[in-house]
Parts: structure tokens; sequence; C-alpha cells
């Protein structure tokens, strides 16, 4: 498989993530190691962690929980038994309180020995499986993140969790939608089935073009907008939970794992 | 459908557990309103249930989670919402420090404001889909609660919960074999595929005649045995980590939901 200039990377995840540990990678992970299960990233002191973990279990279309490590524990045992969490994603945000302070490239001056670490699946795990099927991925072809947007939907509240549902778009020609439902279906810990096919008002999304994250891209006459639900939502439930810390990787800036995605295949 | 003298119960799930909520019913629920979800019971003191909802999450064939409660809450909100978890339950089991002090018919006097009640899936909601396709279920023939066995595999620790597998195990035919797997694998929130199928010696079984729970059931010469993961794991994990209280209910005397076993297939 190729996907441009990111496929001299894909052969080898260890060196891959080497290479965001020593910061000489720091840009998405979209399109990368296409054949591995990536994952997003929410790191919480322990006080917050049962409430969270039932958000995640309320949620799961947009919390797939993957693997939660124990308080103090930055070291993966199930998705990869080489990776640390603290410098393995190219870039990560710190909230406040609610409040976003920075972006940085490792999180190892922010580490605790109470916080807990959360792997919560990603649609970008589908990208393997949809390619190899023939499907065209719009933001792929045209070099973008995701176009991700804030839905009219409530998630259901866990304690002091909640907030609207946030989805992804990414544009299918309609002789391919049967196969996309099917793909995705299989792999419920990349969240799964579309949320939501066709118009989308039915979401309360009123623009295609304002995405509130990633970047708007192209749809063709023969094509339908197909959301899913994205990891992004359990961002905007801390955002209003207001923790007095929480750490998560910048948006489209993921986790890649030592998983091939058909660990998480359920057929 | 009609599985004897259980039916005139099947048809009003409402009614059926005000017969549970006034103890005119105190026997298992094996083989009661087939079409409907029927969930394990774990009640948990507020410091453990962090570590629980991970070595659920962790072991997600054993303890698939199906709804959580929030401290003190004993209503459910998803899987019903006209139940009582502390009366609705045929019989319940009170382990104190890890040991069994007692069985009773509600738990009233044991609630406390800090009490975390989780609904873990149940192999009894593939009994509906079974008996639909035609698959013979021996122990509703046999009268019997399944045959539960302790095994030599361990599950994964979270905190201070650990310990064995525990599987139930159901004769089926050769031929239906295909069938029955795909026909449970589509409910993983109720147990999902089989764990293993034949010998269970692979499983660390000695003899199925002596099951630790439920009884033996016959296994016929054109029939395997097949073993599904079960609910009673979590029970054996407590008795290991040695709560300072964990409620239960009583074995094959499950809570049955609102739910039609449909809300949870997965295609």
């Amino acid at each position: 498989m190729s996907i441009g200039k990111t496929t001299k990377y894909s052969s080898d995840i260890h060196d891959l993530r080497m290479k965001i540990r020593m910061n000489e990678w720091s840009s998405q992970t979209t399109g990368m190691a296409p054949q591995n299960v990536q994952t997003n990233l929410a790191v919480l002191p322990e006080e917050y962690a049962f409430d969270f973990l039932l958000y995640c279990q309320r949620n799961p279309q947009a919390c797939p929980v993957i693997e939660v490590l124990r308080p103090g524990v930055s070291q993966p045992s199930f998705v990869s038994n080489r990776a640390d969490i603290r410098t393995d994603l190219p870039k990560y945000v710190i909230y406040e309180h609610g409040k976003k302070i920075c972006e940085v490239e490792d999180i190892q001056s922010y580490w605790r020995d109470d916080l807990v670490t959360f792997l919560i699946g990603c649609a970008f795990t589908f990208q393997g499986p949809l390619l190899d099927a023939g499907i065209h991925i719009r933001h792929l072809e045209e070099g973008r993140s995701d176009p991700t947007y804030i839905t009219s939907i409530a998630t259901r509240r866990a304690g002091i969790f909640y907030g609207p549902l946030v989805v992804s778009m990414w544009p299918v020609k309609w002789k391919d939608v049967a196969k996309v439902v099917q793909i995705t279906g299989r792999l419920p810990l990349a969240h799964g089935s579309p949320v939501h096919i066709g118009d989308p008002k039915h979401l309360g999304i009123v623009d295609l073009d304002h995405p509130e994250y990633g970047e708007a891209v192209s749809l063709q006459e023969d094509e339908v907008p197909v959301f899913w639900a994205c990891g992004v939502t359990p961002q905007q439930a801390a955002a209003k939970a207001k923790p007095s810390l929480m750490i998560t990787h910048s948006s489209s800036h993921m986790f890649i794992t030592d998983l091939s995605y058909r660990h998480l295949d359920i057929m």
C-alpha cells in the first residue's frame, strides 16, 4: 500500500514511533501506517477516571475504549509493548479547567503519578481496509485532515461529563455506501458504522464548508456525505466539565499502535 | 414462543418483574422472557468502581457492560425505565470481604448511597435467537441451569480484580455449530462468540460432569461441547479481591430487562 510521502514509515511501526519520539515527525498521522490501529488520547487525574470511563461506556460509538492504563502508568500493554504515551504522539494539547493552555510535542514535564490514560478508537483505522477495498478517501487525496463537526445531538451524560456528539465526514460515492457501512461496521472499536448518511441538517450541521476541526473537503455530484462518531467528542465533554487537567492528542495527531486493524475486526 | 411453564410471564415483562418484586417468583430465570436481554448483577462500593469497570473493559467477553448506574442509583435508565435492581431480581448473594454471607430475595436493607450497580450481559439472552433458529438448548430441555466451569485461563487483571475465566457449556450438534457461532457472535454484549469449541481439556476442565456452578447436562454422540465466557467470572475475581461488600445475582437468577435481544444485535 502506498499513501504518498508517508509510505516509507509504514513498514516498521517502531521506527515510525521513534521518529515521533525524537520529534522528527510532529505532523498529523492521517494516512500513516494504514494497516495499523490508531487511537485518540485522553489523560485525566484519577479523581475523574471512573466518570470518564463511564462516559465512554455510555457513548461507545464516539468513545470506543481500546485500552486504559492504571494511574501513573504511561506504557500500554495491550496495544503495544514498547511505546510510551508521553512521547510517542506527534502533538498534544494541555487543558486546565477546560481551557486550552498550549500544544506540546511531549508531555513528560506534565506527567504525574495520578494520571490515567485512555486510548480511544479512531476512524483513521478505517483507512487501510477502505483503501484495500478500492474506496477513495477524499481528505487523503486532498492532503487534508478530515472535516469534523459539532452536532446538535446530545451524548449520554456520566457524572461531570456531557456534551454534543462530534462527527467526522467523509464523502462516499453512492455506489460504495453499502460497502463502506459493512467495512466500518465490522470495526466498532474504530467508531463502527456511520451515525448518519445524507443531509447534514439532521445532525444540526448548517454548513459543511465550515467544520469545527480539520479542513473542509470537496463533495462531488455522485457522492453523499457520510458521518461517523468522532473521538473529539470526549474533548468537547471535558471542555464543559472543566477538569483541573486534561491532556489529549492534538487534532489528527494520533497514537499509532502495534495492532493491525484485523485485531479489532468483529467477524 | 413457548418454553413450558414460564410462557405465561413472557408476554409482559413489567408483570413478570412485579411478580419477582413481590417475591412471587424467586426461582431461576433461564428460559424466561426469551426475547429479552437478561443481565448479570454486580454491586460494589464506589471505592472499587473504577477498578471493576476497568476489569470489565479488559475482559469484554466475560464482562460485557450493558449499563452502569451512578453511586446510590438503583433504577436503570437504559435497559428499563420502571425497574429497581434492589427488588427486581429473584435472588441475590451478599459477599463481605470475599466471603458469601447469605442469599436474599431483595437487597433494600443492604442498600447504601455509595453503591454502584453494574449490569453485565448474560448468555440467557441467546436463548430466544437460538430457539428461533431451531437450535435445541439442552439445559432448558432438561429443566436445569446451564453447567458453568472455572477454567485454567487467567483474565486480564485490573487493580485488585483478577482471577480465572469462567465459562458455561451448551452441547451443540456438529451440524449447528457454524450457525450457533454466527448467531451468538452478533451479540457481543451477551458474551458473543464461543471462547472454545471441543475438548474441555484445552480450558483446563477435567470433568464436564462436575461443574462448579449450575448443573451437568447430557452430551450426545452427535454433539460437541461449546463454551462461552460467563458472567460468573467477575464474581470469582471479587472472591479473590475481597472487597468489603459485593452484591450479585444468585447463579441463574438474572435481571430481566425491557430490551429485546435485537437491541444488542451488531448487524
